[in-house]
């Protein structure tokens, strides 16, 4: 198998575009991850876009608007992993040798529903009981309270911390810092979440530009090194879950650590699915940040913040950043790309060398229904 | 690059069945593959699942029925070559050794939107414009009328050969014969087309399981080698376009060919992608099946026919076995699987050893937005 680089990263700022069209909100994302990689246009092989609700032929839209047309292009839908996804299959290609260069996108658009909650599939019995991501979450919150004497307000600092790193980025959809206070006095949402504690829909885009390792220092001096990319699906298990663990992200965290030769101390920051407040927690223990139970007391540390040994959501996560879940995926690896080039003004995260993104999702998150998708990186 | 081989096929019968759900739909179709290969559901290492309408981790859903979970699954949407860009990518990932087992799932279930219109993207300019698909192949048919001389009733011809092909499939949808009267006497679409010249709409899936030539044996006496895996998409090409010549298609052909290292005058049998009666003729045309101007010679020949020199759409094609999009890709590979073990029965291609799938669609069919995906396989 061949190394795999990215030399190209581009994303729109996350918001609220109602009045774009989906190909309007992308393309800007594909021809600044064309740009940054220094290519032209006519040098990508193939194309992988991921999106949930972009309808058909997404990328074929977006991508006829930059001048890429004519090569094989690959719509890819994974629920909140469906842009990573899109990456694993490009980076799948490039290390088989079937192609040099790839372009990957992203793109939602959630404004087109007009708010509210997400069409999700009423096939999924779950969510016909109800159990929509924010019941679903909440749940899991409760129990981890229940087995370890987490607090409301140790809760709440998932969303401090982030919304404090939102406001660092200009590419964020929620650029305002809130205090402790402040999170825990928004609205109601799903016991124990407040509002604030949960990521908002909007629209936006993200595009990669992947590329052959003994090809990338012909267009750029830093590609990043893909160290490992790997993409599960749940499994199904009868009996008793707890669902304090997620298991698809142990597996794909054991997988990808496996697969790249590291280890969770040797991660200087991530990009982790922090949908809701609770999934940042839970994801510390999964990826063996701490031990089981320990995650409010890392936060605390400050072990998380950008200046923390292993800084999570600089970017600001899905929390402040924003979640158009098929962006989503695409955007985190921006996020890692430009951390590891040290392109990130205020919120850089000194000296990173070692970044991972985590994008996971779908119908019962984690159980049978669910996909996720973890890639770690190197300078 | 290594071989790889199909040996396993399974589909259902294509209807209208608005009380299943997806996941009931298309089990059935992914169990019998998997019987077919004679392979422990647990020796797939990934998934494609082709779908277009098919909502949300469409693959996880209908493969959590069968027992195959914990494994990448990845949805592919490419419009009317859904499953068979699913196909394409897992090929590529046979070949270049990331799996040696991978299973494709094509499904869709149209009957969702109670009839009617598609819901096409209205951010595409055309559709916006009125050129829904049925007006698009008619401004199409009444060109190549003009240009050649074609008459609705050599038009009509198209079919009144697939509908007998079909009156021979019990997994048709429409299993009646008709005369060219009836196809003339039946409700006008789009001028020239009337009710039979336009495929069905209604629900499917089908499945395959494609395995390294190595192994295949193991399983299976009789693995179908892939000799070609094209997948192209639209070229924007600003100016004049001439609509009888679907330069995707061209293309493709041409590709596939030279990957297959065969020509036109092997292959066999072929299931083309005749949404409309117009569109098999024009593909003809574009496999260089016959010379620009000669399709309706071809046809009227019978060299097209069951028992002809090239058998195209033996299964019945579109216009008969049916179109539930996403499921139409796969839907051929299975016939021609079938056909080149010998297991079609009345509507079986004598001899046939060569065999050839085209599935093509996409906003515009054909031009940027449009998506062509073509394999050609041998026994």
């Amino acid at each position: 198998m061949r190394e795999v680089t990215i030399i190209g990263a581009g994303m729109v700022p996350f918001g609220k575009f109602p009045d774009r069209s989906l190909a309007d909100l992308a393309w800007p994302a594909a021809k600044a991850a064309i740009e940054d990689a220094g290519i032209d246009p006519r040098k990508v092989q193939a194309a992988y876009c991921g999106s949930v609700f972009g309808g058909m032929m997404s990328g074929q839209r977006v991508l006829a608007r930059v001048g890429v047309t004519g090569i094989p292009i690959i719509n890819v839908e994974n629920a909140c992993s469906s842009s990573s996804s899109a990456l694993s299959q490009a980076v799948m290609a490039v290390r088989a040798g079937a192609y040099d260069m790839v372009l990957v996108v992203g793109v939602e658009k959630l404004t087109k529903f007009g708010g509210g909650t997400l069409p999700l599939e009423k096939e999924d019995w779950e969510v016909a009981q109800g159990q929509v991501m924010p019941a679903l979450y909440a749940m899991r919150a409760k129990r981890y309270m229940h087995d370890f004497g987490l607090t409301d307000r140790q809760l709440a600092l998932v969303s401090v911390k982030n919304r404090a790193n939102g406001a660092l980025n200009p590419d964020a959809q929620m650029r305002k810092a809130v205090s402790v206070e402040e999170v825990l006095a928004s609205r109601p949402i799903a016991d124990p979440f407040t509002l604030l504690q949960c990521c908002p829909t909007g629209d936006g885009a993200a595009a990669l530009v992947v590329c052959e390792a003994g090809l990338a220092r012909q267009y750029r001096p830093d590609p990043v090194r893909v160290l490992a990319s790997d993409l599960a699906s749940g499994r199904y298990t009868p009996g008793f879950r707890d669902m304090t663990i997620p298991e698809i992200t142990v597996r794909g965290a054991r997988e990808a650590f496996e697969e790249a030769g590291v280890g969770p101390q040797d991660i200087d920051v991530a990009e982790l699915h922090d949908a809701f407040s609770i999934a940042e927690l839970l994801y510390y223990e999964a990826f063996g940040f701490c031990a089981r139970g320990e995650a409010s007391a890392l936060l605390e540390s400050g072990a998380t913040a950008i200046n923390g040994t292993i800084a999570v959501n600089p970017s600001g996560g899905l929390l402040a950043k924003g979640h158009p879940i098929g962006a989503t995926g695409a955007a985190q690896v921006v996020e890692i790309v430009r951390q590891l080039r040290g392109e990130c003004g205020k919120r850089q995260v000194e000296g990173a060398r070692v970044g991972l993104t985590h994008a996971t999702g779908g119908g019962i998150a984690g159980f049978d229904h669910g996909a996720c998708c973890i890639h770690i990186f190197a300078r």
